[in-house]
């Protein structure tokens, strides 16, 4: 029952992740060095944001739409294609001060879904718009709509060949593939508030309409004033069946577990059922733990007492 | 810390809801006798299955299915309205031996939303499907395409009028309603597995796209052996933020709580959240709690030491 808490609490911290799985060994040194850029550039925004008194929600909003804009990681632009080809966009943001949310999922046409979880979090009554309707109230809000054709790039639509011919021949329905890159943030702001926010394109080659862990509150996303941030990224259907984001929040609450132990005992959980991934969590006091199953998971950390830290991009010529 | 273990342990139990929320005071006798009928079909017919050893799992699927056949529920054909005049259905089954789930949320076309859900869970590797992609999966499973004016009921036409006139000449975006009738079932079968269904329309007015708590894992619907089994109804968006069903289940393993405490303090905490509403909820050993904040909540309950047994539809002329 130790507690993480007391020692150089630090008045601000953003963790952010990229995604958890292997790196693939056909990335070039310029494609990791966009991941790393992109990763440095997100920490940057942030970090930007929260040292000078902004929100923890503003902060992880902000983050991920640099991800979501990377072209090279697994939401926005850059994201993993479904079986039909086209890329289907899933992202949720989370306010702890009053748990409430915004979600969207199944986007066709929208640039930054967690701008428009965001919008419905902000503007509307409801925590989740999905699919055409979700795509109506971006157009209701002015955001304008993108052809298919600006998620796709030539990376994704390689990976999704591959898993397509995987499958030429055999009379299996859809088998989807775990995809890198998915991102997400968390913070805790000087004001002591803490938020979460995920994006993702979900999985190479899934299902028209398939929605994973990211956009679900307390599946791949969730955070608590006074208990604990998390962003997922994994296999989702495992992580939305254990209700994996949720789980360790109830037992840092309930259990009087650390974040370090719950995140960790939750990613032995979660591989036990074939959910293979990690997550980034942190607690009331700000400490960071990023936990992981897969091979490595892309991810940094940056805050008032520790300077802006890329880790898991492992470049080919040293780094 | 007590328990309400030990005393009376019954082979089966299964509990069902027809929704949170008050009984309009215009509702025929006829159509209170509707509602009667169905609940207690739904428990008949569920009932059945699990006295001869049936899972919990079919039994829970074909107590909702009965209640989205009925016309006079918030769930498959009479349906509540969305904003824009048509229904769009949500429901999510749960599996307490694997935690293994489907779920399904803003169909237009499928006559059981249940029977659905139960498929993603049993022929994909997903977890939920949404919208056209959900709509594309059905019909690879050869289950007929509806018309839209199949779900429409001139009761749920007169509402979703009243509730837009409400807003004539207003400038606010979309305000959507509870709707009285959201469905759901939890059971345990003599093998001592638990299961969970849940089924809506959603709320009357809702924006086109919107997702409540139902075919959310955690929120509205929640299975876990060993633990709990919920199904909850009411403003759906409350139930989301604070992963109600999960959050039962929660209490229950970490904070040793009763079933019965458990979804009390839960209902009580949606409250102060603005979330009115009901659930029901049981755990490992069969024992029942259905506790709600709202005016009423339809219910109704039987298993291997109690007779089935309908609650909450008051008839104006006694009964």
């Amino acid at each position: 029952m130790n507690s993480d808490k007391g020692h150089s609490r630090p008045l601000w911290v953003l963790a952010i992740h990229g995604g958890a799985s292997a790196i693939p060994p056909d990335l070039s040194d310029a494609e990791l060095q966009a991941i790393d850029d992109a990763l440095q550039l997100a920490l940057d925004i942030g970090a930007k944001m929260l040292v000078s008194g902004g929100s923890s929600l503003d902060a992880v909003q902000a983050a991920v739409r640099v991800m979501e804009n990377s072209g090279v990681l697994n939401a926005g632009r850059g994201a993993a294609l479904n079986h039909d080809g086209f890329a289907e966009l899933d992202a949720a943001i989370m306010d702890g001060r009053d748990r409430g949310a915004g979600s969207v999922a199944a986007l066709r046409h929208v640039a930054n879904p967690i701008d428009l979880a965001r919008l419905v979090r902000d503007r509307t009554d409801h925590v989740m718009l999905v699919g055409e309707g979700a795509e109506k109230f971006a157009q209701e809000q002015g955001i304008p709509m993108m052809p298919e054709s600006y998620f796709i790039t030539d990376r994704r639509r390689r990976e999704l060949d591959r898993a397509l011919g995987a499958k030429a021949g055999s009379t299996d329905s859809v088998s989807p593939s775990h995809s890198r890159g998915t991102v997400g943030a968390i913070a805790r702001d000087t004001h002591g508030n803490l938020a979460a926010a995920t994006s993702t394109g979900g999985l190479t080659n899934k299902h028209f309409g398939r929605v994973g862990d990211s956009p679900i509150i307390g599946a791949g996303t969730y955070a608590e004033n006074g208990v604990c941030a998390v962003s997922a990224t994994g296999m989702g259907e495992v992580f939305m069946r254990l209700t994996a984001a949720a789980e360790v929040c109830a037992r840092v609450k309930y259990n009087k577990q650390t974040v370090a132990v719950a995140s960790g005992e939750v990613i032995r959980e979660l591989k036990s059922h074939g959910g293979l991934g990690g997550m980034i969590a942190l607690d009331a006091a700000g400490n960071i733990a990023m936990p992981y199953s897969s091979a490595t998971m892309l991810r940094g950390q940056v805050g008032s007492t520790m300077k802006a830290q890329v880790l898991g991009v492992k470049m080919k010529e040293g780094q």
